[in-house]
This record gives C-alpha cells, sequence and structure tokens, in this order.
C-alpha cells in the first residue's frame, strides 16, 4: 500500500494537478512523506555501495585490506569531506546534507519537508547498518569453529584481560603522571583504550583467510570475551563519575547475564540442533533454512540486546551454534550474499560518522589533543600488542599477530568519548585525542594485521573451506 | 558506534546504575533510543518471518501458492487478528501494538518513550518492505525475457487497456444505474477496479514455474502497463474530484514520463551492458557483481520514484536489462537468498495492514457496503477474466489463465479507497466495499491461478542439490 500511497503523496505534489491541500492526510500528516524516505533510502545505499566498491577495489590493488577502503570511502563520502551521508546523532542537519540538497534539487522535497526525511534516512541507514555487523557477526559464529574456540578459551581468556588491563593501567597512569590531568578524566581516557572492536579485525582475518586458524580463533575468542569486559568497564567508569564511587551489585549483573547468555545460548542450541536439522528438512518453501536460521540469530540478538548486552554478542553465539549442524555449508553459501549487500553498509557508516576535523593540527584547539593522542595511540598498540607475548608455551603461535589483531578500537571507543565529553568529564581536547586514538588504531591494524600474517594464504578469499 | 551507544544507552537505563540524568544526551535528545528501535526491528523480522514461513508452509501443503500463505499469516499477525506488526498509518498507536508491550515487558522501554520507538520501528519496517517488493520486481525483471515481452507487447498492451477500461466502465455505470450513487464516488470506485497488483501474480507464476510461458510474459507486460494506467487514472480522478475537471496537461506529463523512463532505461541499459560486464570482471573484492547491479535497480527506482512512478518499475527496468547480460545466472543465483529474506516482509506487510474488520456483518454499517462489495467483486473479477479474450487468433494461449492473473488489486485498490476516503468523496460504506473487493480479489487470485495452470510444471521449486 505504501508503495502507492507514496505515488500518490508524489504526484498529487506536482503543482499541475491543482491539489495543495493533501488528499491522505493520514499518510502526510506529521510524518515524512514516505516515497521521498524512500527515494533518499535508495540513494543512501547507492552511495553507501560506491564508496565501499570504490574504496575497497583501491586498496585491494595496493595489497591493503579492503575493509580499510570501505572505511576510507565511509570517510569520504560521510561528515568529513562529501557531506553525502551524515547522521544527526553528531549534531549535523537535514542542510549539511549533500543528499538532501540532491533530493531538494530532483525531487519534490522542500527545505520545510527536508529535517523529517533527514532523520527517517538517518533511522534506516542505522538501523540497516547495525543489521549490517549483527549479519557479519553472524557469519565470523558460522565461520568459526566452537570447539577449537573453547580449545584456545584460556589464551584468548588470558588475551582478553591482558589486553583490558594493560592499556587501561598504562594510558590512566600516563596520564595522571605525565600529563598532570585529574583522576576522573583519565580513568575515562584509560577505559576507552580497553575494548577491542571486532567487527575489523573479524572481517580482515576472513579476508585473508586466517580466521580459522589458531591464532584467528584466539582473536575472535578474546575480542569476544573483550567485548563484554568493555561493557562491565563502561558500567563501572560510568557509575564513578555519576556518583563518585563504583556500584558492585551492576558489575556482577554484568558479568553474570554475560556468562549466563553466552553458555546458555550454546547450550540450549545444542539441544535444539536437531530439532533446527528436522524443521529446516521438512520445510518446503523457499528461504527456508536463511529465514529459520536468521530468526534464531535475531531472537538472540534481542535477548542479548535487552539484557543490556549487545545485539552482536546473540548473533555470533547463534552463528557458533548453527556452525555445529549438517546445514553449515549450504547456510553459509547462503548467507554470503546477504552479507555482500548490508555488511559494506556498516563499515561505510563507521567511516561517515568519524569525524576526521579533531586531526587539524592548523586549528589550536587540536595541539593539546594531538600530545596526548600521540600518547595514547603509543600505549593503545603497545597495551594490545604485548598481550599475545602474555601466553606462555605455545611457540608455534604467531603472537605478534595476535596482539596486532587486537589493536582496532572502532566504534567502542567512540563511545567513551561520546559519553566523556557529554558527562562533562572530559575536556574537549581529551576528548579529542580520545577520538584520534579510535581513528588511528582502527585504520592502521588492517594493514598491520596483513603484514604480521606475512604472505596471505594463496587460497582465494570466495572459496568455502570444504571438507 | 551506534551498536555501542545503544548498550550505553541501555546500560544507564538500569536503575541500580544510578543514572537517572542520560549521561549521553545526543543520542537520546528527542529521538528514539536506538537501542529499543533495533530491538523491535529485530523481534518485527522475527514475528514476519515466523508468519511468512507457517503460512507459506500451511498453504503449501494443502496445494495452495505460499505466497498466499504469508499473506494469511501477515493477517494474523497484523492489525486484523494479534495487533503484533502495526503501522502508524492505519491510525494505530504504539499501545495497540502487543509488540510494544512485549518490549515494554522484556526491556526498558516504557510507556512514554514507547511512542517514538514505535513509529521509527513502523518507517524501518515500511521501508524494508519497500525494498522486499523493488527487490521482487528486480528477481521477476532478470528472470524475464526483454525479447519475448516485446515479442508479446501487443497482447499485453491489449490485456491491459481492456483490463482497465472494462471494469472502470462497468463498475461506474452500474454504481451510477443499480445503486443510485452520485458520479464522482461512482468514478472513484470504478477507478479502484482498474489496476493490477503486479508482486502478487509475479510471485504466484514465480511459484508454479510459469513466468517464462507466453502467458505469464503476457500478464507481466501487461501489469506493469497497468501499473502506469492506474498511475494515470489515479492522476486524473484526483484532479476530477479536486477541480471539477480533468486536467489534460498532467496525463501528458504522465503518459510521456512513463514512456521515455521505460524506453530509455532499456535502450541506456543495454549500451552500458559491455561497460557493466567489463566492470564487474575488473573487480576483485566480494559482492561485486551484486552491488553494482542492485545500485543500477536503485537508481532507476530512484529516478522512477521522483519523476511520479513506481520505485518498482525501476528495478523491473534494471532487471530486464540485466537479464540480458552474460551474469544473468550468477546474478539470479546471488539474488535468491536477498529476495528470500526481503519479499516476505513485503506480503507479510500487506497482510498486516489489510484491516478485516470491514467484512463483519454483525456490524449494521458494513451491510450496505457489504452488497456493494459483491457488485464490485464480480465486476472486478469479470473485467480482468475478459481480457484474456480480447486477444484475437492465438488459439494455444491459455486466454482464461491471461484474465485471472490480472485480478489481484492489492494495495493499488487500498489507495483509491484511502483517497477517496480522506477526500470525503467516497461514502464510509463505499470506502469499506473498495477494502472488500481488494481483500477477496487479492486472496482469491494466487489459487485461481493455480487451477487455471491446471497442473504445476513438476520442476521443484528450490532448486539447490544437495548432496
Amino acid at each position: 500500500m505504501t508503495i502507492w500511497m507514496n505515488t500518490l503523496t508524489a504526484t498529487l505534489s506536482i503543482p499541475n494537478l491543482g491539489s495543495s491541500v493533501p488528499l491522505l492526510a493520514t499518510a502526510t500528516e506529521g510524518e515524512a512523506d514516505s516515497a521521498l524516505v524512500l527515494a533518499s533510502v535508495l540513494l543512501s545505499l547507492v552511495v553507501i555501495y560506491f564508496a565501499s566498491k570504490l574504496g575497497g577495489e583501491i586498496c585491494f590493488r595496493i595489497n591493503l585490506p579492503p575493509v580499510l577502503g570501505e572505511l576510507v570511502g565511509g570517510v569520504i563520502v560521510g561528515v568529513s569531506a562529501l557531506g553525502l551521508l551524515i547522521f544527526p546523532e553528531g549534531g549535523a542537519t537535514a542542510s549539511d546534507s549533500l543528499l538532501m540538497q540532491f533530493l531538494q534539487a530532483t525531487s519534490s522535497l522542500t527545505p520545510e519537508t527536508a529535517p523529517a526525511v533527514f532523520s527517517a534516512q538517518a533511522e534506516v541507514i542505522s538501523v540497516l547498518s547495525e543489521l549490517g555487523v549483527i549479519i557479519l557477526l553472524f557469519e565470523i559464529g558460522l565461520e568459526s569453529d566452537l570447539k577449537e574456540l573453547i580449545r584456545v578459551g584460556p589464551q584468548a581468556a588470558i588475551v582478553a584481560v591482558v589486553g583490558v588491563v594493560t592499556p587501561f593501567v598504562l594510558g590512566t597512569v600516563g596520564l595522571v603522571y605525565l600529563f598532570h590531568l585529574d583522576i576522573i578524566p583519565s580513568v575515562f581516557a584509560g577505559a576507552a583504550l580497553t575494548a577491542t572492536s571486532i567487527g575489523i579485525t573479524a572481517k580482515v582475518l576472513s579476508e585473508i583467510n586466517r580466521l580459522t586458524s589458531s591464532e584467528g580463533q584466539i582473536i575472535i575468542g578474546a575480542a569476544v570475551l573483550d567485548d563484554i569486559l568493555g561493557i562491565i568497564v563502561l558500567a563501572v567508569v560510568a557509575s564513578l563519575v555519576k556518583t563518585g564511587e563504583i556500584q558492585v551489585i551492576n558489575i556482577v549483573y554484568l558479568m553474570i547475564s554475560a556468562a549466563t547468555f553466552l553458555i546458555g545460548a550454546i547450550l540450549i542450541g545444542r539441544l535444539l540442533r536437531p530439532f533446527y536439522v528436522n524443521l529446516i528438512n521438512q520445510m518446503k518453501t523457499r528461504g527456508q533454512l536463511l529465514l529459520v536460521s536468521l530468526s534464531f540469530a535475531f531472537v538472540l540478538s534481542y535477548i542479548a540486546q535487552v539484557i543490556q548486552l549487545e545485539a552482536i554478542l546473540g548473533s555470533f553465539a547463534a552463528g557458533l551454534v548453527l556452525a555445529e549442524t549438517e546445514k553449515r555449508k549450504e547456510l553459509e553459501e547462503q548467507i554470503l550474499p546477504i552479507a555482500d549487500i548490508f555488511v559494506p553498509i556498516f563499515f561505510v557508516c563507521v567511516g561517515a560518522k568519524t569525524d576526521l576535523s579533531v586531526l587539524n593540527p592548523a586549528i589550536p584547539s587540536n595541539r593539546e589533543g594531538l600530545i596526548i593522542a600521540a600518547f595514547l595511540i603509543v600505549v593503545a598498540i603497545l597495551g594490545k600488542v604485548v598481550t599475545g607475548f602474555s601466553i606462555f608455551g605455545q611457540p608455534n603461535l604467531n603472537k605478534l599477530a595476535i596482539g596486532v589483531g587486537m589493536i582496532p578500537r572502532g566504534e567502542v571507543g567512540l563511545v567513551f568519548a561520546g559519553v566523556g565529553s557529554a558527562s562533562g568529564a572530559l575536556s574537549p581536547s581529551t576528548d579529542a585525542a580520545i577520538i584520534m586514538m579510535v581513528i588511528l588504531t582502527t585504520f592502521v591494524a588492517p594493514p598491520l594485521l596483513r603484514i604480521v600474517f606475512s604472505e596471505p594464504v594463496p587460497v582465494p578469499q570466495e572459496q568455502q573451506p570444504n571438507p
């Protein structure tokens, strides 16, 4: 119905049609015109796909990971450069959006109706981007090996804990003693150094065919634990800033719910496996495997989201569980095109939301931040690189690669910066320093990861490792 | 960033955390909490997939088209029954939505924050549903044969014109002379009888493997022309209602833009084909075929949308053009899983938005409508069934099947009802009669189509061979 309503509203807006009073009040009343929202979403997707492929192809040709190209492509179309793809949470309005200007020039969008369409478009693209990372983690889970993950569990746990404690302590102490910052902003900046961005590393590992190596599985396992530790650190720091003390009950709550969720999802998933396979075999209509599997992933994502964890933990757990069924190979094949169209939305949006203006040394207020940033970047990299060497024994492991795999902070650190700045705990320069640290670790990790894994294995990336 | 911001906002809303002042004002200010929007979209998708598969599987087992099951599944979860999946344009609010109540029970959603989350969720699902029908028509275009479509063009044009004129004249004249309605509401109701819903028929044809038959291609061609004629009829009727006269210039504008668009898209697409194949062969990163092809489809959809046509005409034209390249087979394979996850959203939403309460004869005000509805349904079916027999010669064509394929009015008629009712041109009973006509033709066509095509060809529709 909406499709036609759109046409109608559009049709009625031709001035010649002589219809200044909207005939269909219900479709336009106080809401964004859905024809224009659809048009703007279509255009945004074209921009995203163009940016992701242009960046990806260029990076591939100069032997850098394609995902880095997607991030850079996002930066170019995003708030830092062209302003084609921008989001209201950065404070942007419809008039800043080149996309909205293009729509105004080509469609019936007016400056009056633009804000509603802009915010609806940003909302839809944000959700698609979140679905992108959910599907990415589902795919990573599917490609992971639960037995291998459990086998490397102890090492992953060491890597995760060392990788949270080292940068946190180094960062906080360094800021207090070297830069004479107050305790609270120092703790905040230290906390921002803790959590690894699982998406970027996992994508690079997948691109260079190292996801299923022992190192790859340790990195993934540690990054998942890191994510949970990061949530706990954030809760601790947030309550510290707010009340001046640490509320033990929340930490206990978060730890218990995370452990219960992950173990519970895997155990219940294992119990349900025969039912799942049987259900899919019984079903006769198109898409049964995908829809049942994605529904399972979305249910776990929903649960993870509402118990204050992250949606991506749910889809990762779902992927892990379904990887152990006989449907794994077929599901991997079918999820591939879906990941192809959803995942770039996530990476391009991460790039598009990154504001590079904080890196400009010509702006005086950035300079103090640049010095702190340099310190944070060193700590961020060193604090994670050491993690691999915290694994004793295991001489065959590429320990440097493990540490490097933990470097990217991605979106996680940006949240700390956002929270810190909004709460008044961070000065603008420290805030900018955290953002710079995030940008640099995110962009530096993919090429570094390729280098430390030396030559990529010569298997083409599209190929499934078949039994 | 959003993912983590979500977690953050969610985390901060645990009362124990002692954070009543939102730390991150930018993320929550006046907008729906994006963590909860994501959670509600995930839940909506699970509901949609469950409804589509449950309905589809049941229909398959009783030898009805699965798409009918998806529509019925949508009705069951939608506004007519469970109220799980409802949309504000029907006048529903957050408190009517069972999904929102479930979210309130399981997450940090409150009655105060529910309306914003509800409208954002509905917005996202509506766009996903529109993307669903865009992808469906792209797939249909890919599976169609442009040469065959051009060959059957004259027949399709006859079918389209006869199928617009017959029900319009019969309906309008019948209402004026048999039911003594005024001219304007009669014209409105007559106009509502004109346009075929291409989505439902195309899906059924595809399900029974008749899409590429001559009959199938005539139906698709006629339905596409019908869609354009429908837009023109709507413009004419709307201007008639508004000004009491018909504005020839708009009709000319719409006809020229439709013809220019379709012919132009196909000609330019043909010119660009070697470039397209070459571009994809040059690209080295994952998903290149899909992203380039979908971008092409989205650009054409955008253009169709902003020149007052429909987005689906653009994606259909894109599919037609790409079907003639050497990438067709590969693209068809890759688009399959994407259609599998997007298309059910469209059909379930069509069902969910259908309000069956107008069919209840226990409500006195429905009774007058039911009589008019019975008349409209007869005209709607007869007016389209005759179209096949308007093709002279061609004794081998299944003419009944062509007419039956044109029966479903789907969403198109609902727009007429909505416009008519909002403009005051239609009385509530005539309005309800149009809605009933739409419901019945939509639901009756899929099984009828199967019957008139007698036995389905015995090719299994799920063609992935399992080892």
